[in-house]
């Protein structure tokens, strides 16, 4: 009998059918006993009053991988309103042992720590493997959206040779016994692209030796790239960013209604254009409206942000906020100034729910531009002339801006921390699993 | 006035449109000018028998990122038969040297080196954009099957504790005064979300610190890794990979004719049901058709390689063949053996034009199987840790593969060179561009 899905048994009613899976719960009352299976669809429930049928089961652990032949029957007490009767059990791959950490609770009632020493298993409670399904589904409508809009995907190196943004912060890797370093973003692969394929995106691991630990970063993440030319400046950039916000949003409300209800994640409140104000702004109103004066200093801290995220929930009942025209001493060296007062930037951070979801902005494309730049930085032009080629040969005004994934899926979920978005994260504590 | 891209003009025929891009070609004759311009659909032509039209372009070069405005009139002597008249031309980025590899000719005219070295602007070539433009495709096609197939994407760390394999060829990371690895495949990650979503694939970047060089290795690739459970053995991976192949071949039939007909790609010979054959029978056949002897050898070189390819087109009129079962000896400790003679495996490699593209087969999934092979294979325990705990707590059979993503565009478009079909090379001469 060819085995079909626990979310399928709805439409075999009436009949034998098979499924497979985990098992996720063994209930043994004695007059009646419940076998819960969990396979990637969903949970089914068996119900028997045979002991007999349980036999296969004598001696077996939750996770035992079994397969349950049974009658289709409705069933308004059964999860789903429907349950397999009149079953056999056969076991595929027996457990002896109990597994540390309960997944069949709705609560994991574990401290994140021996959650991380254990999640080769503990994914497989369904609130974590809820979370990792809306991540995929964020990766999904994201280069679905860029695709239909003419974007070609495309995949960089991550072995380099030189530095992309500064030098401090990058992994060093023995590439042959010479130095080479992890790309801590595809930033430079990425214009380069765009006097290839004007439109171009990459979804890839970026990699940044930060030596600090905090709630919201690790040291290796999915980064979701964009950048495209033919723009008039960071509004067109911040322009295709909601577009694609929004479409990410719209589907998953269309498709992912189960992870969203597994993990008791509100879809966030997202105004057709997301308000913005200018950095200097940001910080006047932090002063009038929250009494912290941090007028003048050239960045914004995380409580700035919080500050910021919800006076745009008040004023502009909006979860996102842009805040434009950073300081050009906190961006890099190709970021394109304002033209109307040079101190700032055409650049951007998109925030969420008070947190910096997204950087980008507009470019540098002209090769004069990038020499003064990096003069002005103090850099040397040598390793950088590979990158300044295009530059040489026509580069079109471009911009473009990074997301990234598990920060995104921490402030759509309301999660304390961002390790609970991350597969299997690496800290500077953490090299496993 | 909007832009509109040069493969729209069709639909503006008798009004006046812009387009943008670069500079492709001008040719002044004098009496008449054409200039070709190029953008991220295709190349058109505009025509001006006025020189002060032309004055704009003085002094530059192609790659010049340029506007037109034009009239959009039918024209049959015109590419695609129709062309831009009464222009105005408006310089974006003037571009006034000539790059080292004429872009505008059929032809590259340079060595591999001197391409790679300038293969930031190079790419720009038609022919070779065309080329990326298909491995993208590829990963669209590749990931819109699994998608449909219930697969959940994943994306595994790339730092990692220890080596996947075998511990020979890995890249060491300085992290954090610790030593991590660059991982060399995600076998072990989509072996244990196997566990989590039971259908899993990942698009990603893979490090082999292989020391030859070779036209068909190079030290950073894409790897198109696919993992599921519930199955009955290594064939029904085959058949599973059998049917992504078929569907991304259709979809690249279907939606890049253009980039096909600027590779000269030939699509290939793919029939319903791949052949298969026995790696001991291949040596055999191999001897007896071809004259040399590698029976009993534990694996295949690369001229046996082309020869079973050769006997699968002329045999079977397919330019795929299955080799399965290759020597336990051969293939990693995870490897299921064949119960019926273990010293062969339930493993295979699919050859495409006589050149393997695919790697994969059934795992081991019992706990205590893989304690075994770990003391079969000399390994140690601690490192793998992490990696068997969900063997301990119920894994299905389960078996996947990976297809190398400049392979798969390799082989497909008759490359001499896995190079050519790699976006930025890593190699041990090459960290940059």
């Amino acid at each position: 009998m060819e085995r079909i899905l626990t979310t399928q048994l709805r439409e075999h009613l009436g009949k034998r059918v098979k499924i497979a899976g985990w098992l996720h719960n063994l209930r043994a009352l004695g007059k009646i006993n419940f076998v819960l299976v969990r396979d990637r669809a969903g949970i089914a429930q068996a119900v028997t009053e045979s002991a007999e049928a349980l036999t296969p089961l004598i001696d077996l652990q939750s996770e035992s991988v079994i397969e349950i032949e049974g009658l289709v029957v409705a069933e308004a007490q059964a999860p789903g309103g429907i349950e397999l009767r009149e079953i056999a059990i056969c076991v595929i791959t027996p457990v002896t042992h109990s597994f540390t950490i309960p997944l069949n609770k709705p609560n994991l009632n574990t401290t994140l720590d021996v959650f991380l020493d254990h999640a080769t298993v503990g994914l497989r409670h369904p609130r974590k493997r809820a979370l990792l399904r809306l991540s995929s589904a964020i990766m999904a409508a994201f280069r679905e959206f860029l695709n239909a809009q003419g974007f070609t995907e495309i995949q960089s190196p991550k072995l380099v040779a030189s530095a992309t943004e500064s030098g401090a912060n990058v992994f060093a890797v023995d590439y042959f016994g010479k130095r080479a370093f992890l790309a801590q973003s595809p930033q430079f692969y990425k214009q380069i692209m765009v006097g290839v394929f004007e439109r171009v995106y990459e979804i890839g691991p970026v990699f940044r030796a930060e030596p600090h630990s905090t709630t919201r970063h690790v040291n290796e993440y999915v980064s979701m790239d964009v950048e495209f030319g033919f723009i008039e400046n960071h509004f067109t950039v911040m322009a295709m960013l909601t577009r694609v916000v929004h479409y990410i949003l719209a589907q998953l409300a269309e498709r992912n209604a189960a992870e969203l209800a597994m993990t008791h994640t509100q879809l966030p409140v997202a105004p057709e254009t997301f308000p913005h104000i200018h950095f200097k702004d940001a910080q006047q109103l932090i002063f009038e409206k929250y009494g912290e004066d941090c007028r003048g200093e050239p960045d914004l801290a995380p409580q700035h942000e919080r500050w910021l995220g919800q006076w745009a929930r008040e004023t502009h009942n909006s979860d996102f906020l842009f805040v434009v025209g950073y300081p050009m001493v906190k961006r890099p060296f190709y970021t394109h100034p304002d033209p109307a007062n040079p101190t700032y930037s055409y650049s951007f951070d998109l925030l969420f729910r008070g947190t910096e979801l997204v950087t980008g902005g507009q470019r540098l494309h002209r090769y004069g531009d990038y020499l003064a730049a990096l003069t002005r930085a103090r850099l040397p032009l040598e390793p950088f002339e590979y990158y300044l080629e295009p530059m040489k040969f026509g580069m079109p005004p471009h911009g473009g801006f990074a997301i990234g994934l598990e920060r995104f899926v921490m402030q759509l979920c309301g999660l304390a921390n961002l390790r609970e978005a991350t597969m299997f994260p690496r800290d500077q504590q953490r090299l496993t699993p």
